[in-house]
């Protein structure tokens, strides 16, 4: 049994650390980059390769922005300053974004508190948070952290710094996905939706 | 509702390319892309820069090879050259050497003849694949072009081709894939699989 030449091992490697590629679908795309036109292959490398040199952080809430410069969001002045979003990671950020329905501000902490993978709340932009919290101009932040164990736990953890601050804390429902199917929808959602459930005779 | 950077938008255009990769899975690889280290990414855009200058088409078979030279499987002397497996891209030529059992040759005929898609004989290293079988050393063709329209095609203008010509043509066999259920398997294949049923009585 033959390996894989060694560029394309080592293309096989590396792309199946991306998240959601195992070593088969890796492969398949390895495949694909040899034998497409070689001046596609070149142009992904390149725009991969650029990435790190224009993007990072933005300076107010941590969402992707050109390097040393604030983001898109944060420079738009029809976006309401007093409501800030608060989320793990910028790909959550986009989501909210594809919505279309969210005018306020973002903040993106970075991850999530887990003791199991040793992030405390020091290793999280939770300072800067606090202080855009604080700034006079914000009046409610919403903990859209995601709806699991690490992801409520920091919104606790948030809820509890800010309490008696007099800036609104709140959290997007949890409940049955729109459209899904009651028989599919797992024990823990379904049972927070009956938690949660609204009344309709009001 | 705010677009995502222009590099950003790009590597995600660019991904959305590859095989098995919708925008969603593009857009969340590109955001790790850009959270990770920035030295990971450039090992990544490096690696894939590297494949088009490094490999090419296998002079003898159209595997993948060092640019300009056979592949190492056409280079090994411990392999049966009398036989020769012909399929339609290098990966299913790895798929088949993953199981271990095939120790012949192999043709890369780079797709398979589909009028749909304008592919005719002429684009596929068919000419090739000619000459070789009939350079009197080989004794068996194994015709594994995809069990599709096209590569049933594929394998009956091959088949069609060299009648006559002395070697073997055989096709792998088509059925129920091990370890599968019944119940999940499609009519086609599981009429082919009666159709082709062993006897166990001999």
């Amino acid at each position: 049994m033959s390996e894989l030449p060694e560029p394309v091992e080592r293309v096989v490697a590396l792309l199946s650390r991306l998240p959601g590629i195992g070593r088969r679908s890796a492969q398949r795309i390895a495949f694909h980059l040899v034998r497409q036109a070689p001046q596609d292959t070149r142009l992904l490398a390149e725009a991969i390769a650029r990435l790190p040199d224009v993007l990072g952080p933005c300076l107010i809430c941590g969402n992707l922005a050109p390097i040393g410069k604030p983001c898109s969001i944060c420079e738009d002045p029809r976006r309401d300053r007093g409501l800030i979003c608060v989320v793990e990671q910028a790909d959550n950020l986009a989501a909210i974004e594809r919505t279309g329905v969210y005018r306020g501000l973002y903040h993106v902490l970075g991850g999530a508190i887990s003791p199991l993978k040793a992030i405390g709340p020091d290793q999280l932009r939770i300072e800067p948070l606090i202080s855009r919290a604080k700034n006079g101009e914000t009046r409610e932040l919403i903990l859209a952290t995601n709806p699991t164990v690490e992801g409520e736990a920091t919104a606790l953890y948030l809820a509890r710094l800010l309490a008696g601050s007099g800036i609104a804390i709140s959290r997007p429902a949890t409940g049955l996905p729109v459209g899904g199917e009651l028989d599919y929808v797992d024990g823990l959602t379904l049972s927070r939706a009956l938690e949660g459930r609204r009344s309709l005779s009001d």
